[in-house]
């Protein structure tokens, strides 16, 4: 078992994350430069982060389509920023059916241009607005320094694409789909983001504003979680999208894009996971208990099995379970791989809990003794529903708690760059890409997000002494 | 409304086929050569034959993970049969990230070289197997003449591909996932497939044998709707997908691969779709009841209303339902388009019913009076739930009846040409290629398989005369 061992957190985070995500199985190299496989026990995290968004954005009336993954290249060439932002990750189709083409085509980095074009041919109205659409994909970026999950060149994701007769209502959907993640990561995954809108320097291409919910990983580094991006007219333009409203006059329509990614998988493990390894909530965990029946002998197994059963049967109809069946490995090497896969409780059945009509739960998030307890078999399903519940809640408690921990309000630029090399800095700043660009320079923290919540009033910017509106966050960042 | 009149399928059915996929709003065309968008009444007609599919996956063991969409150009040419089968239709990545790549990146045509890689990495011992791995996603076939979800450049699928350590292993799988996808076309689809094997010149490139369903369409073509692919030690040789077995001896694996496409809503569309449009089993229909308020005026529509929204509480419990709450639009005209959009079954509430505490049922496989009804409101969500049910399985009986009127046994090559003007033709064949390729000159039909039933025996080749011991469909395709 020693080969199981991760390299603690406190050593190299770097080497830990790297190894989890292996160790774990989640995902594993492909041969194909920067790209990821993304395993079966990771694509079961990722389906049900899929299906707790999904549900969001159905409940907030939005469709999901599907269009092509190849997209002519002067398509990109119509919005100026978008197509400086991403021309230099383009992975471009040159030949097809054997001939070269006459117009390449790019593997989208993202799908505005093509849905655009689309949208220009459906939107005629007001009455074909709005437009709320969402896309199940995989876009192609051609980055230079990969992570499993956190950056590759091919990459899972969502990207909702709206359009709308008025700004209002499109700088109201930007919000919705903003707090819509936050609802998601904070409810679901215990990863307590931050919502705020981006920096101008850090907007996504073509944006007229970017919002973004922000997590801190237990290296105290930020990754951007999920983003929101209002357009303003910027795409309509672009590509023509116009309606007749209701005075029958031709106006340009309002557009919105939002994604979040398999990135986000990497918040989940990167919030929780320790030194015994990942630690999955119990939400999106895909198995949410696992049996593991003790027996020395056939006369145990025996004896065992039929509750083993039993339970499995009873709990299945509420939670995600799995028994482990697997023959010829030791009970502690079992309960090292589930603990290492992250899987929120542990059911152990031997004979003594068959005597006893009890068994023994042990918390993934609380290590040894302290998260071990017997229960009677009588009431179980309630039993591991509740404590399934206390997990949820433990885990979101300790990375709000971690992540308070580490944000530190500076008023000097001393603090500031004191303070984000063991956390986050919060701070007034002026708004200038000046005062940005020096803090990145000193110190390689950028600025992550101006939080929605702010207090009143105003002060003066941390960098140059002038006068300040809004505070922002600053970090190092994945 | 003359507008929404579509050509008739007798008139010609190929012209009714592209009208009623762009007026029943399920896709529309890309401005990329040979791609689809799928519309979102379209795509959840797909998510819903996903689920369908995914739950009989899950439940026969398999789980479900993603590999990369880009496959490096050396990976196709390892097995011969596959590099030729493919090779003429392929999107080829030349560029990325500004440069031109070292060795070019083909977009995925279909994924057994990429997944090959990987399992003779993750196969070391008879442990590892079997691997019952199923991937979710799109391919790209640079297909010269493409036709909205029967034959596009992209597609979306799934594509199974597992290993075993027996041969006898292996074809369980094949025709397990046969067994899995007719079952899904009879009953969810009412598509009264025919499952069988291809012959040697009909199957996919690289296997040992191909197995697929069969459908017939109401111009009596056949549409192949999924196939079932047993490699034998094929893809293991060209991968080196090699395990020790339990004699401690290194072995080649056996491995399989199974895929079912967007194409399967083509086969739904022209199995059931008539000339008012669509028609949808309701198992699959993204919308299965469609409520149409009918008032004149404010006063009957504040009477009209709570009863609407009462009944879509309650329906909406068990139901996929829908309000069709536009206004301006006539009854009549809502009427027609969600007939042509293939709802199975609309409930219509006029003041009137109010009264009477009734409401009408359309049922959408019964046109006009014969599948109108008045039933009372009370108990109205069984009485749904047993309409619906009908519906399905009149969907079924019609639909294999219109298929067993244009089966034709046949026993002189005469019969055979006339058989496959007006259907398919069932008849004894030698095995030979030459036999199948004198009736593709001759007729335009091709083999379309072995069906599994056959009846003992053996007879006379249909078109040599030679000794043969099975029977094959002849049929014209898509």
């Amino acid at each position: 078992m020693a080969e199981e061992k991760l390299t603690p957190q406190a050593e190299n985070f770097s080497e830990w994350y790297n190894q989890i995500v292996q160790k774990a199985d989640l995902a594993d190299y492909a041969p194909v430069r920067g790209c990821m496989v993304v395993k079966p026990y990771g694509w079961a995290l990722w389906e049900n982060i899929q299906a707790a968004l999904d549900r969001r954005f159905k409940a907030t009336g939005h469709v999901n389509a599907a269009f092509p993954m190849l997209i002519p290249m002067s398509f990109l060439e119509k919005e100026k920023e978008h197509v400086e932002g991403f021309s230099p990750e383009l992975a471009v189709v040159t030949h097809g059916g054997g001939e070269k083409l006459e117009e390449p085509l790019v593997v989208r980095p993202t799908s505005e241009t093509i849905i655009g074009y689309m949208y220009s041919k459906w939107v005629k109205s007001y009455r074909d607005l709005p437009i709320l659409i969402n896309q199940w994909g995989s876009v192609v970026r051609w980055e230079m320094r990969t992570r499993l999950f956190l950056r590759t060149a091919e990459f899972y994701w969502q990207e909702g694409h709206t359009v709308h007769a008025t700004s209002d209502e499109a700088m109201a959907e930007t919000r919705l789909m903003l707090d819509t993640y936050r609802d998601f990561a904070v409810e679901d995954g215990a990863v307590p983001v931050i919502p705020g809108r981006k920096s101008e320097s850090e907007k996504f291409a073509g944006a007229v504003s970017s919002w973004t919910i922000e997590g801190m990983m237990r290296d105290t580094r930020a990754l951007q979680s999920g983003t929101s991006h209002y357009f303003g007219q910027n795409f309509a333009r672009a590509f023509d999208i116009k309606f007749l409203d209701q005075n029958n006059e031709l106006q340009f329509a309002y557009t919105t894009s939002w994604g979040l990614s398999t990135r986000f998988v990497g918040a989940i493990i990167m919030t929780h996971g320790d030194d015994q390894g990942l630690m999955l909530p119990p939400r999106l965990a895909p198995i949410q208990v696992v049996i593991v029946p003790i027996y020395r002998d056939d006369a145990e197994h025996s004896l065992v099995m039929p509750v083993v059963e039993r339970l499995q049967k009873e709990l299945g109809e509420s939670f995600r379970v799995h028994v482990d069946l697997r023959d010829g490995l030791t009970p502690g090497f079992k309960f090292n791989d589930w603990e290492m896969r992250g899987v929120p409780l542990r059911i152990e059945v031997g004979p003594k809990d068959v005597e006893k009509h009890s068994v023994a739960l042990a918390r993934r998030d609380r290590p040894g003794k302290a998260g071990k307890s017997f229960v009677p078999q009588e009431g179980l399903a309630q039993t591991v529903g509740e404590t399934l519940k206390e997990i949820q809640a433990a885990l979101l408690a300790r990375a709000i708690a971690f992540r308070d921990e580490h944000i530190f309000a500076v008023r000097s630029y001393a603090d500031l760059t004191d303070a984000v090399q063991k956390g986050w800095a919060l701070a007034w700043w002026c708004g200038s890409p000046e005062c940005e660009a020096k803090v990145k320079e000193d110190t390689k923290a950028t600025t992550r997000c101006i939080p929605l919540d702010q207090e009143s009033g105003d002060g003066l910017c941390v960098v140059c002494g002038k006068p300040a509106r809004e505070k922002i966050y600053f970090a190092r960042a994945y």
